[in-house]
């Protein structure tokens, strides 16, 4: 492989505010390649004007530390700032509109980007079109669109070790995603009778921005489907699947729980196979991806067992037909789903274990 | 109509101590055709031995009375009370091993019965296997079975009318069922391809008794589906929908609020529709149905909308292409799913107005 | 009495868009002495503004009307329309400001006014000078503050069955009140070591707007203290307890739930008493109120005894050495907290049962 | 200091199950210091009687390993068992009656005792009254409650550093004596007028099993005060705080919540001071210790800053009169309420750093 291993690496966090932002920040903090480097944490820092930084616990007193320390301090951004820190690979935890117009100029600079957004994860400008993206320059953003990584190292592992541009996976996605691609890739899928994933979230996948779907009384002791045939992460399973859009079918629900996605999965086999066949293959296929779990058959993961974590859980149940099969996949959509998966890609392309930081 | 409309009713509530007890207390309390003849309820009130008496309150300390009035009282069993209350109606709100047993004691002394249990929802033996029923009397029970009505109002109202005995549909049952009764009947529906009902319930689906299960650090913050493939109601759904088991597949999931239902359904029309026209067929079959509500295409009900409601709320929305077709149907498992249902039930029994007492 | 009993009366609802506005719509149009008159629902519906009128479910769609009826709906305000439906009595479910600069003009067309909001409370200027009032007619204002009658039926009933303006109470106040009221009208209580007020209120007393503090990743598996010596009800506490600021102590928390308040009270008693001597003195003087419930000590109260009802529930625990006293009070904020409170009030001035269409 | 530094130290769980033993399990395995040497987990696994072994994944699924590597086991208990693992500390997680009887066995083996339960906090018989203890050498034991170290380190770090049996306190204690201790030592508190602790818990703090109280229907939307006057913990806050019983009165409520406390604390100053006075005795105390956080007055700490860590933060609001002082103080119940403060003190037994494996 082209890298050397490093043994720590500058990094910035560009919109460290939000929920990914800060759990980006909580896992750099203490990521133990890291304690000599810590991050440097971009934001909106316009309310301290004179001097351009607030503590980090400002944003997310959680993340405040104790015993009268020094608190980690989140400043507004510079390119100066940025030199001077020596950074070399940025999270971007912003707006797809921000991260399509800015991930060029850190890339220009020689700087790695791991983008969380939707800008950069889609190849085909047909499925790239939900974004309504507009390009500066036009030739330049649809190179990089061919060029960025999808940063799901179980998929795409070597691939992000040489990546300068890594699009951080969708987190419905990832768990769709993660469930699906072994049994797809074995061929023993029957695409044509259609697949369906039936998709819960926790609050937080929406945002920190206060709406009416975000106010306590409407999600608190609720359930709703939204978005239904329409939501934006399909062009990321259709694209990463290899498969057509009648052939799969998404319907994402909203959850009164802060965090976590479950995907319950429905499809049909070709032919009819033993349950412990259908785990091997999934078994096999992550059998050297420490992120996943794989349940032994007929047990099904839940949200409480990967809520917290960096793990994808996946298990599954086949009807007696041997054809008939439920896939129950679940991740916490900060973490495997947003801030965990982009530390995990780190890793990758500082060929770091993967799950260094993550545990 | 073979009934006359009777002004009121003697009612008797057997098993008032669990949650669907609890409901029917509170809706015949307060139901305006039963303010004279406050209904008899029964338990189990062994801790009271030398009275045989206890308040109600101390089952419900919701149901208690302001004001220094007198507290309902529930008593211990005897047939010789049941006879001076004069009951002619009793609702069985108890295991289905002790309805199977106790039904046909009650329906000999001539008095009607509402079973909220699952002991008389089936009438194929193939079906009713899963309940594990042995009969002290086998012919009687088999006969009975084949008597009963299934008590979904929306269905079977003159059978209801008529019937000594009416089993009350399952909480799942009745949210699948009302979805998609109107779209079978039409014919419009591709059976054969199949139908997946994704179905998530609140915890008081799963009953009083403190189990690992109903344990709030279980629950709480969590999201996991269970009985994939083998959930008891399954055999309601093949009877009353007139379907075989391979062409619906129904996957229950433990949600963390307290109540309601929301069933996510997916299924293939034979021919190309359009959204109006299939909005048509709903609200046709609904049309004289005061508990159903249909929500204008592409809206969607949520749980937030029939939470302490007798509603029944169904929506959906149609692929592009006319055939993918995803129905939401959302109820209170304790009311419309219970005993919201069983006061619907005695309602149409009684010749009253199907909603008296439900808004 | 001055009042001879309505058979019914025609109401209006100004700002049936909020919470309290829902509530009240929800028990007006089932109340039974307004079945013959439904209420005149007044709201903002500009963005209907060829029609001046939308149905009431776009704004609560919990309050749908099932079997194809004729859905309520609601009107932009004109006092045309006031004056066509013949309104007697209006509820107010406004801003304080709105309130303060709106009642006069009802009361002077001759309608009665039940506020919801904070604005006519208080009566002595220093305690309302935190609602921060600008008065048209600053005269007008003040004689009205004066008339006004703090709308707690269990301590003013006299008063506001022949009042034309009712100040409905806030939540927490009301809860505090019905604990604190009996004990020192008895003079029990040693005033001067001071009460403590630790309160609880779900989240739908915080309002309708989106804010960072009403989002469910806030608010959900949280607890918050806020506004420790600084709640805008404190000075109804003062007034309508007879007490000074250095003798009462309140201490608001947002609890992680929809709806309910607890108040956990601690005093003193001067002399020491006998758990059933307080009993006694709780139980009395509520012994003609309906909708207050005294828990037999050392029973206390919780929220789910009173969550959708209009109940106020009181229990108490006193130490062995007979004087310290702790207070349990429960309530749900929406309904004796405001629009039960409201009604109960209407009650009361029809010269109806207190608890009519309120059970 | 007598203790040299160790590199690393030998541990073992007994009662991994429960809910602080599985937060253990899961600190422990993650420990710098330990990852060398993995914990023995000692659990009842009699379902397993065979191998006397089981995957620890089967108790907490949420603690599996990805990837195919091994995963922990727990086995059944056998000195011979300890003594092969080489065992230096032991973690009890167990009821305090078996922690009773057991832990004088492991110290006379040599071995350390860390006990998360109640049986040796207490130093005064008539505190300790109320955990019913019989033990079989009453002298042993009556010695051995007097040689225990109250597990707090904040203020017994010198003790813990020396002791061999080490009793971690209640969780409720610790919100409370936290925030109480340094105004206490400080003399500048009016105890004589009484201290009022309103404190309010998650759910795990009633523990794993399942009844009535743990139940999802009885705890969810709820709030409810138990235990008045008569809680457990109250013994530890009089000896640690060095009050009498009529000084300081405590309050449980069960919140609706997985995790955390909060508890807001009410007391008199005895002079008027200034609210920057006050803060400067929190700090002062506290600026050696890295796991208590003081907010910047008024700033008040809530659950969510603290769940899912070793945290105790405290704040506080002074009344304009600068003598009534509303303490708020916030920790994970099973953290730095139990599992987390259990690691904390073998950190100070050892000489670690206090918050290793902590953060």
């Amino acid at each position: 492989m082209a890298n050397e291993i490093k043994t720590s690496v500058r990094t910035a966090v560009a919109g460290v505010g939000g929920y990914a932002g800060g759990e980006l920040a909580r896992l750099l903090l203490h990521h133990p390649r890291l304690a000599a480097a810590q991050p440097l944490f971009l934001g909106r820092v316009a309310d301290e004007a004179t001097t351009g930084r607030v503590p980090l616990e400002s944003l997310h007193p959680q993340l405040a530390l104790g015993g009268g320390v020094a608190q980690p301090e989140v400043v507004s951004f510079s390119w100066e700032k940025v030199q001077d820190a020596g950074i070399e690979t940025v999270f971007l935890a912003l707006p797809h509109e921000t991260s399509r117009e800015w991930a060029p100029e850190w890339l220009e600079r020689g700087i790695k980007v791991i983008d969380l957004s939707g800008a950069w994860r889609l190849h085909q400008a047909a499925n790239s079109a939900v974004y309504k993206l507009t390009d500066a320059n036009e030739a330049l953003a649809q190179s990089l669109q061919q060029e960025a990584v999808f940063g799901c190292p179980e998929l795409h592992r070597e691939e992000i070790a040489n990546a300068r541009l890594v699009a951080n996976p969708g987190c419905y996605s990832t768990s769709i995603i993660l469930a699906l691609a072994p049994l797809l890739r074995a061929g023993i899928v029957d695409v044509d009778h259609g697949i369906i994933c039936d998709a819960k979230s926790g609050v937080s996948g929406a945002g920190k921005a206060a709406t009416a779907k975000t106010h306590f009384m409407y999600a608190a002791d609720n359930l709703s489907a939204y978005a239904v045939f329409g939501h934006r992460h399909t062009g990321e399973l259709l694209e990463q699947l290899g498969l057509t859009a009648d052939q799969i079918q998404f319907t994402p629900h909203l959850l009164p729980i802060p965090r976590g996605i479950l995907s319950t999965i429905y499809l049909r086999l070709k032919d009819s196979m033993k349950p412990e066949e259908v785990e091997s293959v999934l078994r096999s296929f992550y059998a050297s991806s420490p992120m996943v779990r794989i349940h032994k058959t007929p047990g099904l993961p839940q949200i409480q067992h990967i809520v917290r974590t960096n793990y994808c859980d996946i298990g599954f149940e086949l009807a007696k037909d041997g054809k008939r099969l439920v896939l129950v996949s679940c991740l916490d959509n900060l973490l495997k789903g947003a801030a965990g998966q982009a530390v995990q890609n780190l890793n990758v392309m500082c060929g770091w274990k993967e799950e260094e930081g993550l545990l």
